[in-house]
């Protein structure tokens, strides 16, 4: 996506040679028209699939989501959660995430009330790294018995292997821009 | 707001005498349409003020303040986070924000960068009950000299006071549905 990777070019920050910061319009300031061109390219991509329902996780995930939903025809979206709040009191699907940028590691929930048998599920997230928030979701969406669509990532950081873990379990992966490699402070496109 | 409290009424979920559960369409799984009413009518109540930036806690505020961000003709959103990732390395507001339904404190930060002098800020998010998330937020708003022009509540729990402690304090409180009470299931409307 073009006007993705131009965005990454003049307001992304690329720090060592792991880490691009995408603060000032992706997850911490966010820019709705760009969002809103992210959700339209995400539907456009994922056209004739079916998807009934936009997964993510939060935090940054949630505006890709509900942008994407939009497009996709006003499907809805749920969001995991990371932490069980005290009103989550019905059962829930469950699975591990580990962040790499925060160094933790959280349980992926979401009530079974919001994943059915009949869903065709899209998961969307701000970045696709090592994977590992995509398999926690992939994981919900299993635990559920709905039929997973794809992954829809905004960035991949395809040097650390996530996109092609996916691709050999056999799940879709679409990313808007694909980054081969971080190194003083520049950033290669695949 | 007529729709909102329809809304509550049919798929909201009343606990004890202080919970409104309404993860089907609010805070877990979204309701995209209603959202974007939602975010529209705080345009609306919030018409003349000027507001260029939307501010929020994540994470059930971030869809609140997306669609609105779309009805104030594309102004950006900030959202505070809760924890601080390993690439928040440049300088932040923080405020200390306790969550009541998790039993949790936390600080909430925003990069220096996303608030300024110039900025006229609406704080939004999914409940006002406390008030703590909203008194954390304004006080981000005020350590980055920036003026608030209000907090716009999706919900409010009137009964736990929030709104009246933050219009003591002269902060404009605008609340689409208002609780004056949760007893026996039965949800009452202000």
């Amino acid at each position: 996506m073009e006007i993705l990777k131009e965005r990454i070019i003049k307001d992304g920050v690329a720090i060592g040679t792991e880490i691009l910061k995408v603060d000032s319009f992706l997850n911490h300031q966010i820019d709705v028209v760009l969002l809103s061109q992210i959700g339209a390219e995400f539907a456009r991509i994922f056209e004739n699939c079916g998807v009934t329902k936009i997964l993510t996780i939060e935090a940054s995930g949630i505006p890709i989501a509900c942008f994407a939903a939009v497009h996709f025809g006003n499907v809805p979206v749920v969001f995991a959660k990371k932490a069980a709040p005290s009103t989550m009191t019905e059962e829930f699907y469950g699975a591990e995430v580990k962040s790499f940028t925060k160094g933790t590691v959280s349980v992926a929930r979401i009530s079974k009330k919001y994943l059915s048998p009949e869903d065709r599920v899209l998961i969307v997230d701000d970045f696709l790294a090592h994977g590992e928030a995509a398999f926690g979701l992939a994981s919900l969406v299993k635990q559920a018995g709905a039929q997973l669509v794809g992954v829809g990532a905004v960035i991949e950081k395809q040097f650390q292997g996530g996109g092609k873990k996916l691709t050999e379990a056999d799940v879709r992966v679409e990313s808007l821009a694909v980054i081969k490699s971080i190194k003083d402070g520049n950033i290669e496109f695949a």
